[in-house]
Order: structure tokens, then C-alpha cells, then sequence
């Protein structure tokens, strides 16, 4: 697993539109001491010259960018996710203030942990499939009046309260240590909805996908490490191969 | 003298260069709760159609702008003023973070004073003359590699500060509510033991105990609510009842 630059988060711009955007999230990461930018289907291609133009003083950054094709690929090897999303939706996800966030985010990243800041893209924001993947949601206060943030002033506000929670953050305890990267996660999801299809659990088409992602994020809130993850693939394959009325 | 708008402090740019910016700005205002616009000798005149394009969500602050034909004059009524500065320069003014200062803002404010938040021209900063006429001089903390934020940023970031400061910022949830009681989760240890044991899971019994601890915390950390507990008994039950090889 690659570990991540110098305990810093890794930004994941997901299907980005504008280069000009993708420049003003790689300025505010250089101002506020962050480096890797990984960009998941990004609109325009890449590389894009607009976003090189508008990375004042953070061409590095642009230049060492990976694209991927997806933000699943994106995430293989990320062990938190933090998505900055414009307000909290009807979700069991956890939702913090930036400060608070980044304060936790400092403590995993001290502990070695690959950790992601996620942001969507500028229109639509994170869909649900991708919020799925995040184990917490990050929402910036704001003003009743004009909630919309555009993407370049999250990433400075997130930005900034990193570099501020990077000074003194306090240290956390975590009950399991190494949280599973979402490649393991993965795995398990595609086992478990071949033998939830085959069951026919879902019943209804179009119930599963509100069914599905409810038990997804019932799954990844107990942020499992490797060897839990493979314990409860066990667990159900177990349950599975060898149910009731088996001959 | 004519006090402020509602207790908030005024916001006064200081021969502000591009209208985009002076747009920006007003965007950041409204996305945290600042009503009062003051403009001193901006270079391109005034209206500015593009101050007006992008400012969105925010036409209203561009509408009620008061242009002043210097900074003096801005400041008539003002009885503190505090300028956002890029890094503290050598001066005896004091110099504070942003949320200290908005905070001791707020205060002031609430005391009823008139409070001003003084940003100065794109390229050159505030001139020394101007800083004089300031009481406080705000710093934004950024990483050494890269300390230049342009003004929509500073802006962005000093507005975040001040609606934190001024109590408006919403609470937010943290955990997802109501917590399944125990009873919920040994209906579910029970039901699941008896799976288990009947298709052997743990094999060797004498390994039983320590692999069923273990299934059960891993479990318990996900603190589901009773919904949750349901919806992963049926998932279970079903695995169970119509698994592979089923007739």
C-alpha cells in the first residue's frame, strides 16, 4: 500500500468540471502545506493548461497530479475518507465541522493512516454512490441566506483549518487500529450483493439501491480493520454455503 | 453617526483593482451573514458589471455599496478597524489570528461599536498611511512555501471566522441518533450464534469463544440504531435461508 506524503491528507478532486478550479484547489493546498492531488475523471482530460494557469505558486502540485479513472481507483488504498459536501444530507454518516475534522484528520495522519479530503464536482456535488465510500462528512457553517460555496472557497476553508489543526492537534485513541483501505471494503461489497442478488433480498429493483447503500454504510461505520473485514467475508460465506435445508 | 447594520461589522475595500474580486468578495459575505459594503477609489469606477457577475447570491451587497472617494472617508464613522493583512509587517499595531479576532469582533459589535474589516489592493497590499488608520492587523496563518492568498480567498476565510465567532453557525449532529439498546443486539447474537453453530463456522470448538468475541465487538462498534439491527438480521436470515446450492 502506498502510504500517503509525509502524513499529509490527500485531496481527491471527484470528476472535477473546470481546470480553473482544479488550479484554485491546488493554490490553497500549497498555501496551507498540502501536496498530493489525486483528480477522478476530470472533465476537460488532462493535463489541462487552465488549471496550470491558475496554481499560482503551486505548479508542483498540478504538474505531480494523478489522474484516475474513477474515485473507487482513486480511493483503493485510502483508509478514511472526509467529503466536504455543501450542506448534510438525510444520511447515518458522521458530519463535522472543518476544525473539528481536521483536528482528527491531523491525529490519523500522525498514526500513519492514509486519510482523503474529498471534494465533488462544482454543479452537482458528491453523488450518493460516492458519498457511500466517505466515512464522514465535512460541512462548512454558512449563512441561511447563500449556503453555496463554490469548490476553490471549500478547499481554502478546509485548507486552512488543516494547517491550523496541524499545529496542535490533540491525540486520539483509536480502538482499531489501521483502518481497511476501500479495495478491502470493495471486495466485500461485491460479495455480499452477489449473494444478496441471488437471494433475491432486494425483492424490488427499485428499492435496492436505497437498500444497498443503507447497508453499506451500515458496514463501513465500524470502520473494520483488514482482518475484520476478512472475518466477516467468512463470516457470510460461511452462512451462505452451507445455510439452512442444505442437503 | 450612523451605526451599522444589525451589529455586524462593515466590510471596506481599499482601491480594490478587479471587479471580479470586489464580486468575490461580496459572494463571501453573504455566505456567512455581512451586509455593508464600502468601497474606497476602486480603480475601474463604479457600478462594475463584473463585480455584479460574480457575485452570486450576493447582488444585493453589490447594489447597496457605497463608494467613497478615499479610505479616510470610508472610515468616518468607524470606530475600530481591523485590516487583513498578508504578513504582519514592522509596525507596533497588534497582530492577531482570525478567529481571535473575530471573536474580540464580535464583542464589540455586540458592545454596539462600529467595526470595520479593512482589505487592501490586490497586487500591493495596504499602504502604510492606511495601516495607520487601523487599530489591529489580522494575519491569516499559511505554509511558508506559498503565503500569497488573493483577496477573494482572505476574504472567504475571514468571513468563515466571523460567522464561527458570532454564534450563527449551526449545531451539527454527530452520531447517527439512538443507539440500539442491548437487547436489540442479543436478539441479533442469538439469532446469529445459531447460524453459525449450524453450519460450523468456528470448526474447532475450543476456538470458538475468542472467534465469537471477536464477531460481536467488531459488530458493536458500528453502534447501529434498532433500525439498523433489523435490516442486518434480515440480510442474515435471508443469506441464510436461501444461500447457494439451495433446491
Amino acid at each position: 500500500m502506498n502510504k500517503q506524503l509525509n502524513g499529509l491528507p490527500i485531496v481527491i478532486l471527484v470528476r472535477p468540471q473546470m481546470g480553473e478550479n482544479i488550479g484554485a484547489v491546488a493554490r490553497a493546498m500549497s498555501n496551507f502545506g498540502l501536496k498530493e492531488l489525486r483528480i477522478a475523471e476530470p472533465r476537460d482530460g488532462w493535463p489541462n493548461p487552465k488549471a496550470l494557469e491558475m496554481a499560482a505558486g503551486a505548479e508542483s502540485i498540478i504538474q505531480n497530479a494523478v489522474v484516475y479513472e474513477n474515485f473507487q481507483a482513486a480511493m483503493a488504498d485510502v483508509q478514511l475518507a472526509f467529503a466536504t459536501t455543501a450542506r448534510p444530507r438525510n444520511t447515518d454518516k458522521r458530519v463535522m465541522e472543518p476544525a473539528a475534522a481536521m483536528a482528527e484528520i491531523r491525529a490519523h495522519c500522525d498514526a500513519g493512516l492514509n486519510v482523503a479530503l474529498v471534494f465533488g464536482p462544482e454543479r452537482s456535488g458528491l453523488a450518493n454512490d460516492d458519498i457511500t465510500l466517505c466515512d464522514t462528512l465535512v460541512s462548512i457553517p454558512t449563512a441561511p441566506e447563500n449556503s453555496s460555496l463554490n469548490i476553490a472557497q471549500s478547499a481554502v476553508l478546509i485548507g486552512y483549518e488543516w494547517f491550523r489543526a496541524s499545529g496542535d492537534a490533540p491525540q486520539l485513541s483509536r480502538e482499531a487500529p489501521d483502518p481497511a483501505p476501500m479495495e478491502d471494503w470493495h471486495g466485500l461489497f461485491v460479495q455480499m450483493e452477489g449473494y444478496l442478488d441471488a437471494v433475491d433480498y432486494f425483492r424490488v429493483e427499485a428499492r435496492k439501491p436505497v437498500m444497498w447503500t443503507n447497508l453499506q454504510h451500515m458496514l463501513l461505520r465500524a470502520r473494520w480493520n483488514p482482518q475484520q473485514v476478512r472475518t466477516f467475508r467468512g463470516m457470510l460465506r460461511s452462512v451462505w454455503e452451507r445455510g439452512a435445508n442444505k442437503g
